[in-house]
């Protein structure tokens, strides 16, 4: 054939069609979706680093921590580190950690572990080649394309975690998907971990604000599971995520985050935020360096805190526009920095987490493509632990609806992506080849037949209508078609089975806690 | 710091701006882009099939070309495949090629080779770790967001091959971007090599429909750059596709394009159409298999017609909606089958030629995610010649001013990701994370502003402002900027130098052959 129009052979004998982006079938309110699933990594990592580069990026961290040190705002960190055989400067809170204490300490951080959810069949294996994926998460504001952008609300907060329930592609809450601003910063904590385990089965995430919004968390997490105290002491069923204050700086609150969580081997995730160029150097070589130290040194914390404390190295590197300090996400020094990550959490031996971001301000093409250059970067990196996996826009400034369902469709491709392919005498079908033979088609034969609804990965989004039939049903464009898909998926929701004496546990908790003040009774 | 919110802090120390998608500086027509370069990718190829499956896959399509067989549409290359040693049933087109003789053909294929260009700072190495870009080829109908869609003209023709001369990151021409239908189909081809000659001087491509036209291509190429056949012969110039007519079928006019070409020392792409579940089997091995078997019998005629033409391997495996029978690209089916084909033509020793596909009809978030799948898939694949690289939509059917843009920022930015990350001393800036410090920022020390200008990658399409600043600037989705950016472009363009005499004996010979009737006259 002359022209590789796809559209004009394959048409032979195929009818036109009205659009399949929904349809009656397995998964949640009627969306024929992918079944729950935890993809795993058949492929060998990618290396942006050689062996000598990680080695040099290592030994730079190393001299970072030991020369120049970090400054950790909290006495609790200070004394833990001191005893430790950390040099804390008197009358300060800079402490200069040695290679050998960080290197024991780390030694202790598992390579793999179990998140458990609510609901058993969402636990979420943690490490090796596996990768979850998770919402959005700290977003101050929500937006979709019939209501515009406005400040984050409780509405839009719930609304995020039904989809979150419904899409079979969703394995985390990646934290509150929008800032529920009008609700109060005292008591919003409580609210909001309570709705995570109620409106969803699957694990739920805590904000290190302090101690006393961790152990509220971990009390709520501790009653939805009906577990007591030294049973969740075995049962990683909660994470958090501690952003360092880089350059070289650890707050107070976000210290207490740790120590509470580690103590009740709770997962906690350091993610240095070296956004290069502003908090850390101009060149990825230095992000990835000043990441790696802020990183082990979070680490080594929950170690001493708690040996074998399930942990998980954050990646965040990213660039800044150096004209303007606009951060951006998703761009050639993003990926190669997400795909570096991995080679340096696997060279501490710890899972890896890095994230889908982009810097576009609307559903458009940069929000796509700059996702999938994260998502790619993930991926190829072995990532285990993908956040801000569905609804991120404007770099983290907006959680969107319709991004929602995009990430939902990205994601389900690359799970399917990631599945081996089946080559077999069955499978590769000679036979068929030869029934068809030279200018036939397959249309009719058995081997097509047999194969007709599970041969290929149906999407939820993809319109894959010729030009007439899409423009004659109104040529809606990927971003018109998930404003329709997340509302039908929001009308369609139904609450995960919850027994009604834990419900009800937890709503005592919440009232109670309310009545004391929340956080600010601490 | 609590939150993953990129922006708060990065603006710290950063003013507003104004947009800087276009800007003064290198490049055609004051767009600022990356310079001329043909990317190395740096990366182990990816592999989706073990050994043993690629072992499974190539006896597969041994078994096909041996029991099965191919027809051939034209008695020279039944003679010539006959001459060889394969068994053509009498009285038939059908011919049954055994291994060893597949095998002697397929060795004295080179892995690496020129792609000579007008201009020789356009010359492309193809083989090994490079990859080359093209634009989309034979698109009946053309796009912009201003006129709507439209058949193919010359207008538009022109339009898209000056956007090919003005993007650095198009390496070549895939094909007429645009079918200019409004060219008489006779005469068309002379018009259209001689503009890709004149308007570019980029390596032109010429289509493989019937002797006539390959010999008119073949002699304005050897026009353009002032050769004589001898030297031609030592200089390939010009490339074709040979899309096999799947299943297991090779076309007449496409037999003389091998023939004349391979003859002359020009290059044959040979691209089976093998779209599973139509002209394939419903599984990829089965796909992948066919299309190794009709590669490697088009492969073996051009080494029969003459041994050591230059060469490559086309994989253009996709999969069908199974049910209307529409075609799909960029899928989780596409993108491992595009890994899995450079596994293939390595095998062989050649190189390896992919896509960037998508079946959206317009450009939204299903174009760019699509393309990434697809452009992902060839990179990750170790594809050496990415056709249908810029301006691809609607599965080939339209050619896109704006797709033509969105894919210019979208390889610009794979291109970087591809260049190796520098690890030095210098880069890594352990002084600067010293001078900085805990809690300091490095906008303005020097580390950074010895990188002002070259730290990052400079996009030609994304927008990093702020939500605000972007929304009192209108509020513009990245196609509209993409439309923009396309007129500017074309309205910026200046024609490549050309030797007035060679303009003329183009000029002449197109003339000539235009009175004397063009293809028909053959």
């Amino acid at each position: 054939m002359t022209r590789e129009t796809g559209r004009r052979r394959a048409r032979v004998g195929a009818g036109a069609r009205a659009g399949a982006e929904m349809g009656a079938g397995r998964g949640s309110g009627g969306l024929k979706q992918l079944p729950w699933r935890v993809p795993e990594n058949p492929f060998r990592p990618l290396e942006v680093l050689t062996p000598e580069q990680i080695e040099m990026i290592s030994e730079t961290a190393f001299r970072i921590l030991e020369e120049i040190g970090m400054d950790f705002l909290h006495p609790e960190a200070l004394d833990i580190l001191g005893k430790a055989g950390a040099v804390v400067t008197p009358g300060s809170q800079r402490v200069r950690l040695d290679r050998g204490l960080v290197k024991q300490a780390l030694a202790s951080a598992p390579a793999e572990f179990t998140l458990h959810a609510r609901n058993p069949d969402h636990d979420l294996p943690i490490g090796g080649r596996r990768i979850v994926f998770g919402t959005v998460g700290s977003a101050p504001n929500a937006s979709d394309t019939d209501n515009g952008r406005r400040p984050g609300n409780y509405q839009d907060y719930l609304n995020f975690l039904r989809l979150a329930q419904s899409f079979n592609i969703v394995h985390y809450i990646g934290g509150y998907p929008v800032e529920p601003v009008d609700l109060h910063p005292a008591t919003r904590h409580l609210d909001c971990v309570r709705d995570m385990l109620c409106l969803t089965d699957k694990v739920p995430y805590a904000y290190s604000l302090g101690r006393r919004r961790i152990l509220d968390a971990l009390e709520l997490v501790r009653l939805g599971h009906g577990m007591t105290e030294a049973e969740m002491a075995t049962r990683p069923s909660l994470f958090t995520v501690v952003n360092t204050s880089s350059p070289l700086r650890l707050d107070g609150p976000m210290i207490e985050g740790i120590i509470e969580m580690a103590k009740r081997n709770q997962v906690v995730v350091i993610t240095p935020f070296t956004l290069s160029g502003a908090m850390s150097p101009a060149t990825v070589a230095g992000a990835l360096a000043q990441q790696h130290a802020e990183a082990m040194a979070g680490l080594a914390l929950t170690q001493l805190v708690n040996p074998g404390a399930p942990v998980i190295y954050g990646g965040f590197t990213s660039n800044v526009d150096m004209k303007t300090g606009a951060p951006a996400f998703g761009t050639p020094e993003y990926t190669r920095a997400a795909i570096a990550g991995g080679q340096l959490a696997r060279h501490l031996g710890v899972p890896y987490r890095s994230s889908n971001a982009n810097a576009a301000n609307c559903v458009d093409t940069q929000a796509a493509y700059e996702s999938q250059m994260s998502i790619w970067g993930a991926v190829m990196g072995h990532a285990n632990f993908l956040l801000h996996g569905l609804g991120w826009l404007e770099g983290g400034l907006c959680a969107s609806f319709e991004k929602f369902v995009l990430d939902a469709e990205m994601l389900q491709m690359m799970s399917e992506t990631l599945t081996p392919l089946e080559v077999t005498e069955e499978s590769i079908g000679l036979d068929a080849v030869r029934e068809v033979g030279p200018g036939g088609h397959f249309f009719g034969c058995a081997h097509t037949l047999a194969r007709y609804d599970s041969a290929f990965y149906n999407p939820i989004l993809s319109d894959w209508r010729n030009f007439e039939s899409w423009e004659e049903a109104g040529s809606e464009t990927a971003t018109q078609r998930a404003n329709r898909l997340f509302k039908k998926v929001l009308a369609d929701y139904t609450p995960p089975p919850l027994d009604p004496a834990i419900r009800e546990a937890l709503d005592d908790f919440v009232a109670r806690r309310t009545r004391e003040g929340g956080a600010e009774a601490a």
